[in-house]
């Protein structure tokens, strides 16, 4: 949560000139996100996020990014829409960065998710799959099975001293994974959200109310996407996972778009995967943050400890599947 | 700017209990203030900022800052508003800590504010006090001159290695500040933003619209508050004092209330003590902020600079006062 670039009024009326959207009356930083700026922009017409991305999003996939929102929000799904400029581009620059707007979603994240919570996740995500499904938009998955080795490599003894054996267990995880990981040409393929964590998630109340957050949006295997759901919704505590809220979650998604013979033989691998890729990542950014940052590095134990569940873990029912 | 306690939806949905003003819809915490965690909370009625108040500040403090919000609401002067929960109280308890909601106002702070920006501030700064000019709430100003010795005391070192001779300039303008200074009794006195700069200032258009931030606000002198939106508002660059912003300024307080003939007599000391208050209270952050800090402190060199203007300022006429 930052704010790392200030855009100031005359920056902002300037840069309002751009659109169509009427004349600002409120601008507020948020603390939302961890790659980019985020403000809130109140114009006389309505209310939006203006984005500025900052130097960790590669600036050539943007429009990736922007043509999966927009795609969404033709289709129905709830997710921010990017509003064109009068020039007819959703990506304008401000402050020599890109920068967008979208429409504002109403809506609250669940920090501790209900197994309602989880089945209506489940099911959204199954219908953001759907309403995907014609795209012809495409970006491979810099984060896949095939980046991992190189990820932890050279970070052995910083996992070696975040619990006894880790290092070898992850060696181990990694072998395994290797040899399970399913030809992606044996399942469905499309385009996933890949990072859909109860913070990009909004409910009003106890109803689903959209999704935020498409920076890591991917072409790969739809079940991945559920795998990575399952690691972000369905764990307690210390790796503890809940029965209950897998089989929410499965069965929500089930009930939207069947999972096939071979994706549900392919799912405890992905989780397992699931789990492997936000271990890794954190432990990069752990090791690599200044200490001065602005944003906490998260502590890849959560993800160690979600490793040593799927370890443990035999078959799809151990995660709460029923056909 | 900083969110320095996490809120999530449980915690917010049992806070929103203690008031009547519906469910919450959307909950985003903003880059806004330095000493507290700040939040844009919107319900179903309406959209509102929760406070919650950290360490920085004094608790015992916080009911004469909720009363002098209510006070201005209730005049009529744009300001946020307390929103008092179902107990009648504006102060509640969130995670431990004092919070309150108060009302949005909308607006957009100018970086740069034009000489008629100026002009307006100075008029809504004469508006506020009459405003508050029957108020009963008192709260003695802590950083006032009788505090700036001990702020400096210890901290000359630092002072030294920011500019040349600054120390023994600074020990020289504390003299001269403690010679000149009026007797509180000659001027009129009443309740004071005291932080009036245009972050805290908001502006719909070409239009004045509210001032917010009034964890400052303290009972002294009120010509002392115009002295520090003198030095707020009114310099460009490095300590270069633009006379005809000076002139708006003070025009368009006089415009709502005049000065009286001590007070314009006072003016020029009042405002060389305003500059040396902000010096000496970025000086202290500078030098114990520690570098991890989530707040970057801001550089007292800019105050230091302001200084250097007034040190050589002879009279009130010098900061573009008409009679």
């Amino acid at each position: 949560m930052a704010v790392y670039t200030e855009v100031d009024d005359d920056d902002l009326n300037a840069f309002l000139k751009n659109y169509a959207i009427g004349e600002a009356v409120a601008f507020k930083g948020i603390a939302e996100g961890v790659e980019n700026s985020n403000f809130l922009l109140e114009t006389t017409t309505g209310r939006f996020i203006l984005t500025i991305y900052e130097k960790r999003v590669n600036a050539a996939d943007l429009p990736y990014f922007m043509g999966v929102m927009d795609e969404l929000a033709h289709a129905g799904f709830p997710a921010p829409q990017p509003v064109r400029g009068t020039n007819g581009e959703a990506l304008q620059e401000l402050l020599g960065r890109p920068a967008a707007i979208v429409t504002f979603l109403k809506g609250m994240s669940p920090r501790k998710p209900t197994a309602d919570q989880c089945r209506q996740i489940g099911a959204a995500m199954a219908r953001l799959h759907l309403a995907l499904g014609e795209s012809e938009l495409n970006r491979e998955n810099s984060l896949s099975i095939s980046s991992w080795s190189d990820l932890f490599e050279g970070r052995e003894s910083v996992a070696a001293g975040l619990a006894p054996n880790l290092a070898s267990l992850i060696e181990g995880d990694l072998e395994r994974l290797h040899a399970q990981w399913p030809n992606p040409k044996d399942v469905p393929n499309g385009i996933i959200h890949a990072d859909l964590f109860p913070d990009n998630a909004f409910f009003l109340g106890e109803h689903f109310s959209g999704v935020i957050d498409f920076y890591f949006a991917c072409n790969d295997m739809l079940a991945y996407d559920v795998a990575i759901a399952i690691n972000a919704w369905c764990f307690e505590g210390r790796g503890e996972f809940n029965l209950t809220k897998g089989r929410a979650l499965l069965a929500g998604y089930a009930s939207e778009r069947t999972f096939t013979p071979a994706e549900v033989k392919a799912l405890p691998a992905l989780i397992h995967g699931a789990a492997m890729r936000f271990f890794l990542t954190r432990l990069v950014d752990w090791t690599d943050t200044p200490a001065d940052a602005l944003v906490r590095p998260k502590n890849p134990l959560e993800y160690a400890e979600k490793l040593g569940f799927h370890r443990l873990a035999h078959s799809v029912e151990d995660y709460g599947y029923a056909p």
